[in-house]
């Protein structure tokens, strides 16, 4: 019985998913023996490689371990993946609840693999630590996707940081364009600030929008419009065909204030219909001129390379950020130097600096 | 004549402003008991409350100051002197060159000390460590504020980081204010980020424009407008009245697409013409209904404490940055490692937990 613990709590720390506890004696074995079984980082690699889609899955469960002897493993196979990956097209899909984003996905993942790509769907998502992998309720939503061949769905990566969360996600893409995914949808709720993170981590942003009755520049968050290479107005069929055209028009007028994007960019707005499956060809079309103008003239490249001197730059300084504020010291003075600024007894610098003295001691 | 040369080379020291060596003998125990003169903290902080004028700017040139020594001094002063201040409105001038800023200050600024106020003005401009304080110049500009007994122009502190002047800026607020003035006018240049660090250290912020031709909000800087409590229209005279009228129609209405602001008040535009004293007291009326506004409703001070919170949390953030980046095995091994990351050797997640373990070797 102790024995038998042991090794089930040996498969939660190799795999890092709760399994259940088996009762069955001759399950040790299996277990022990699945352990001694755990592929090595040249296996993960080959098969990683090969495109194996059972060995990909294995991999991003290592890479969202918090086990720090898997974080080891998984930086060791996303090294060796490293020079396999950058070769796709990275598309960050956004847009509210409601909006039809499941349906759009799946519509918009097939046209891409009925091209002969190969699509890989993760979520960006740091509230779903609550309501565990908003994409699992999706996946069964997706049905033909799901069934695809040349399409992998992956639930978001649960954890209380956006930084940790991005991370495990910029990994999860090194993994999947090793593994022969050109194309990659990174959806996000369109709602907080994962919006930025994903910005930071796609070549092509993607709004999906909904035609609604009156102002449709009321109470959007500028910033992400500003982020945008597409706005598509959804559910654009029926009786909404006319409004959704005249959101379009109010929307390429907003768009029309922007100053002229870094990229070269104009971006657009069209409509489409993701239930009636219409208008995915135009949007798919948009995508590639995005590619074809930014690869031509060096801007695609130059983006990737400062998302990686972005995220360098942000996990330093998030790093330092958490060594300060969790410093003893520091947790024990900070509130009353709070206090004592808003009583008037120091300044916030004089309070800065001695704070950073008690952290050093 | 010596007398006078050793004790304005003594003055160097306590004032931080270069001046010719003397190299007279004599002058060297001149110097001394110069030195030796040098008011005390105590003997500033209470001509700093009587409201000496001479003794302020001597203290906002410690301020300034780069010597610890000069450091240590006026962290003394302003801590006595922090009781005394946060009594002021503290006001945001901001607008592009051209679009009569110092003219602006100068009429808005005797109509304050019309109404029997006291007003200082200041400037924020990190550039200025090239052309060395653009207020300097304007400072010939405003010749009637500069005669006025309530009024004290001085020019922007220089330093090379934003934060630096930043933070000297909101020790001289705290100086003037001890030394009764109650309306501090902190001026911008409107082009960079010195907004958003005036922003985080004044109560209203008001954004100067003029009447273009064609789109106004083309080309301006979105997050400026959002900043803005009012935005004024100078220049409305003569042939002009009908495009600033215009103008201030078509901000209004890109005012009103923004969220409701967390102090309740709706920014308003309003036009003036600055040169022929026209609409000034509006304005002034637009500062005093904010301030009732905010006061009563408690804004007023949340947004101060936020602002102190901010500042700390910035300065300790910064700091943390500066010593990681001056670390001398980072600064070794950081250019490694963006190269290793460009060529696909490592990510920047690891190349980050790499460079902070170095930070500390």
């Amino acid at each position: 019985m102790r024995k038998k613990k042991s090794s089930v709590s040996a498969l939660h720390e190799v795999e890092g998913v709760k399994q259940p506890l088996s009762t069955n004696d001759s399950s040790i074995s299996k277990i022990k023996q699945k352990r001694r079984e755990q592929p090595s980082e040249s296996e993960f690699v080959t098969k990683i490689l090969a495109g194996d889609i059972s060995y990909l899955s294995r991999a991003i469960t290592l890479v969202e371990s918090t086990n720090p002897k898997h974080q080891q493993k998984s930086n060791a196979i996303i090294e060796q993946c490293l020079p396999h990956a950058n070769k796709s097209v990275r598309i960050g899909i956004t847009g509210v609840p409601g909006v039809g984003k499941s349906t759009f996905i799946e519509v918009f993942g097939k046209f891409y693999t009925s091209k002969g790509n190969k699509v890989a769907v993760l979520a960006i998502d740091p509230s779903s630590s609550v309501n565990k992998g908003s994409i699992l309720g999706d996946k069964t939503r997706m049905e033909e996707l799901v069934k695809d061949q040349n399409a992998y769905i992956r639930p978001s990566p649960s954890g209380n940081s956006l930084g940790g969360v991005a991370q495990k996600t910029r990994e999860t893409i090194i993994l999947c364009e090793a593994a022969g995914f050109d194309t990659i949808f990174i959806e996000t709720v369109g709602v907080g600030q994962s919006e930025t993170a994903v910005h930071s981590m796609v070549d092509f942003f993607l709004l999906l929008k909904l035609a609604g009755a009156g102002d449709e520049l009321q109470g959007i968050k500028r910033g992400i419009i500003e982020m945008a290479d597409a706005i598509v107005i959804n559910k654009a069929d029926e009786n909404n065909i006319k409004q959704a055209e005249l959101a379009k028009a109010e929307f390429a007028r907003a768009l029309h204030l922007y100053p002229p994007k870094e990229s070269k960019w104009q971006p657009k707005v069209t409509t489409c219909s993701a239930f009636y499956n219409i208008g995915i060809d135009k949007i798919y079309e948009l995508v590639q001129e995005y590619t074809s103008l930014t690869k031509v003239n060096g801007y695609f490249e130059k983006r990737r390379s400062e998302q990686n001197n972005y995220w360098l730059l942000e996990t330093i300084n998030q790093q330092l950020k958490t060594e300060f504020y969790t410093n003893k010291n520091v947790k024990k003075a900070l509130k009353k130097y709070i206090t004592d600024i808003e009583n008037s007894k120091t300044t916030p610098f004089k309070a800065a600096q001695e704070l950073l003295k008690l952290s050093k001691k």
